[in-house]
């Protein structure tokens, strides 16, 4: 029952709209020019029953003439056809004769029809409540660049930092050319000039309800989009004192590549909003959120900062158990080793890498020490282990920060899940705690055995360590031989090529 | 349930798939940065609840590790975290040990698991669903050009004239550079790349049923999807032997502002495509189209061309009524004084225009009187008019042409509804017949009196004809005033500016 279209090049518009609940069909013209007369007729013909058609043409003189004689064609065949002309810009002046050019508010017009339609209304109702529609709504645009018309080269009209206010979705020129501004300004100005009550474009007053579109020209992204979404809708609420009922982004009424964006603002009421809030196939209508109004922002708790202590209650214990004292004494020869090898793996580093291999493990390994002296409740060995991650995420940052972290906080939650309440840890225990930690940096870091990573030294020194476990050998004894298998395998990179992106290191666990 | 996200710059994804039916929460990086650990640990924590969350990640190692980290430290606080990664890029060696990056593919993979989670699947049974999914997709990227990085000097490493194939949605380089060519080698290209049997990178075989998404990334405009969409259904059919059962073409995944497109194939069966078209509330995702297969031309039948007489069964009676001769010698006579008045009109228009108008005329004219010598019914007024009308739409073109053309057909319509059935035409009848013609004009033209067209002739002749008609004057001595005050109206036009798009010319009837 319905029809609209113009020239091509404003895709999604108009056959993007084409579905229940909003147009039967579109016209395509070819790009920026009004479809011929004979393409609009054989569209009345194709979709017109008995309950007649209405064609919604945007405001331009070759829309209208060729729109209009299709329609007085098909009246002479006798088919009952009406036709609502829309002039939503608000960029040029209001009371200029040739009216003001079809923008993309033409597409809430579409919808609203649309959907009278599919809700039972006949032709004149349908065409009364498009017509009112198109009567309380403005928009105008902003363009950042000009667009390229096939064939033809793109005019350099708007030279860098510049940006034209009003544009036409034609490649017309703009109302006015201004250097470029934040989205802020731009923003604020454009709903100024749509809202302006000494020209009065749409019957909009503080207090009324609204409904805002935010339409990205082509070549806009959408993040942009959605920025000057951000900026619009307090600027109605709190500076035009208006209620902002809904808020549509996207591209909806293109004009090929250009790059800008045009802001449409509705007046609306409950009959309105619900037209606008109707079902519809069309593939190209925003799918409605539930809710309807603009979401208001959730707190999301933040998680604790990295750079304190993970456990508040952490506290070194006044007296070390013995578990606590080995722990300690493993601790500090570990990050001694460490922060005394910064020389040499900066060194090495600095053959392959940036050179800052060694100071990155030595400030790791001071903070640790540190934070050891300070906090760590040596007592709970569980508890220490997640502490020695938070150390690192605390000062090590970077790749190699989260892959350390990541390896601690996964030996963290396997020793908790095994070794729920004991104080103690048993051998069978670490190593297990040592596998998961090695199969959680394996899975996230996407690299295993071979590809000249840490794991080339882990993976065998954790499998000795398992082998001699399992064969009864005294825990001390295995993690010698795990320790030498982890050295051997270290040694064994020097030969193989790098093939993921954080370099190798030993860490001694 | 369900997580994703990745750096910012790729909108709509991921905010934009939040919704029941697929995502439960997005979380952004910065630009083209991974966000960090503790925000995906936030978004985590704000949404997991007993049936824990499926983290679906593009294969990024920045990614892998944010994610990866908080998904342990989420689970070493007792929630149930799962991952999977999507690796659909196609560019890019299949065997390398980085793997395949995550592009737009990925969107798919959102789909499935959100349609499996809001069916009810528990975690370990989407988390399958999504993962076989991820390896039954490719995708390979073809950039246009560099996209901007905020605050950054855009890279010029792609020169005009140039492409990229196998992009990064990062602003990385792509895998090769090539001149730019035609749509359709570009898309045949990228498809073999995808379905080459030789790297194997999705599991498809001839005979196979996929879907494609065309994703436009950022500045494409969307009638380049379109062809892009157009070009590679036929070839997925006839050249790789595959029946497509589903097409999405729009922007899902993009890169900031760069012009260019990627192109998905996917793998479907029942299971998947139940997924696919499963009802979702997020906003990004395509509203699905009736009958879902892409639908095949529905042919419109093209009205007759104007080129042809518009009633084929019209002819020149051999006896001419009173009337006929009447209304030939008044059409020879119009049509004789616009001939006569070429040059002149040509001239005036000069000073205003293109100085074509009287030639415009003059060819108008010309055919009139041909066309009336071959095939004027010229016993039946009304459809006389019609072919006027026609003849005019058949030589003149442009705006003056449809101008005229719907000052006749307007006319026509209005005589066949009052003088239905009758051969002889009443003078209050032609009023009317003149009365429809001019409100015709000025409706779909967008003038009134005042605008310096051919209606400051016409309103005052017409009005002059209804008034001295109404009084009872003779029809002649009342057509005589009326010409007068047509004539007088024209001449009133030397002091107007003129209004809108389409110049004066006064016609007779």
């Amino acid at each position: 029952m319905f029809l609209s279209g113009g020239g091509s090049g404003h895709e999604p518009a108009h056959a993007g709209f084409v579905g229940e609940g909003m147009l039967t069909a579109a016209i395509c013209g070819d790009i920026f020019a009004s479809p011929p007369v004979d393409s609009v007729l054989a569209g009345i013909r194709a979709v017109t029953g008995c309950k007649g058609c209405l064609l919604i043409v945007k405001n331009y003189t070759g829309d209208r003439l060729n729109f209009g004689l299709a329609a007085e064609q098909a009246k002479s065949e006798g088919y009952k056809v009406e036709m609502v002309i829309v002039g939503d810009d608000c960029a040029l002046s209001p009371r200029g004769i040739a009216g003001r050019r079809g923008l993309a508010g033409t597409i809430l017009v579409h919808k609203v029809a649309g959907a009278a339609a599919a809700a039972g209304s006949n032709l004149s109702e349908v065409m009364a409540e498009a017509k009112r529609a198109s009567e309380m709504v403005g928009t105008m645009g902003v363009a950042l660049s000009v667009c390229t018309l096939p064939g033809q080269v793109t005019s350099d009209r708007l030279g860098p930092g510049k940006m034209e206010l009003g544009l036409g979705i034609h490649g017309e020129p703009g109302a006015a050319v201004a250097d470029l501004q934040p989205a802020d300004v731009v923003v604020a100005h454009v709903l100024k000039q749509i809202l302006s009550p000494e020209t009065n474009y749409v019957p909009i007053e503080r207090g009324n309800n609204v409904i805002l579109m935010i339409n990205g020209l082509g070549a806009t992204p959408v993040m942009e989009l959605m920025i000057a979404a951000g900026k619009a809708v307090p600027r109605l609420q709190l500076e035009h004192g208006l209620a902002v009922d809904r808020v549509y982004t996207g591209s909806f009424m293109t004009s090929l590549d250009m790059a800008g964006l045009s802001i449409t603002v509705m007046k609306v009421d409950e009959a309105i909003l619900q037209r606008l809030d109707a079902p519809t196939k069309a593939p190209a209508w925003p799918v409605s959120v539930d809710g309807k109004r603009p979401p208001a922002k959730i707190p999301v708790p933040v998680p604790q900062s990295p750079s304190l202590k993970s456990n508040e209650f952490s506290t070194r214990p006044q007296h070390l158990s013995e578990q606590g004292r080995i722990l300690e004494v493993a601790i500090d020869a570990a990050a001694s080793e460490l922060m005394n090898m910064k020389d040499i793996l900066n060194e090495w580093d600095s053959k392959v890498g940036d050179g800052d291999c060694g100071s990155t493990m030595f400030r790791g390994a001071s903070a640790i020490v540190e934070d050891m002296n300070k906090y760590y409740p040596l007592n709970d060995v569980t508890e220490t282990i997640k502490e020695i991650g938070s150390s690192i995420s605390r000062v090590m940052g970077g790749t190699s920060g989260i892959i350390y972290d990541i390896l601690f906080k996964a030996a963290y939650a396997e020793l908790k899940s095994t070794g729920q309440g004991q104080c103690t840890v048993t051998p069978t225990e670490w190593a297990s705690a040592l596998q998961a930690a090695v199969a959680a940096v394996s899975k996230y870091g996407g690299a295993s055995a071979g590809y000249r990573t840490l794991l080339d030294a882990l993976i065998p020194g954790l499998e000795v360590l398992q082998e001699r476990l399992n064969v009864g050998d005294d825990p001390v004894d295995a993690f010698v031989l795990s320790s030498q298998a982890a050295f051997n395998g270290a040694e064994s990179t020097k030969h193989m090529h790098a093939q993921v992106g954080f370099s190798y290191a030993l860490i001694s666990l």
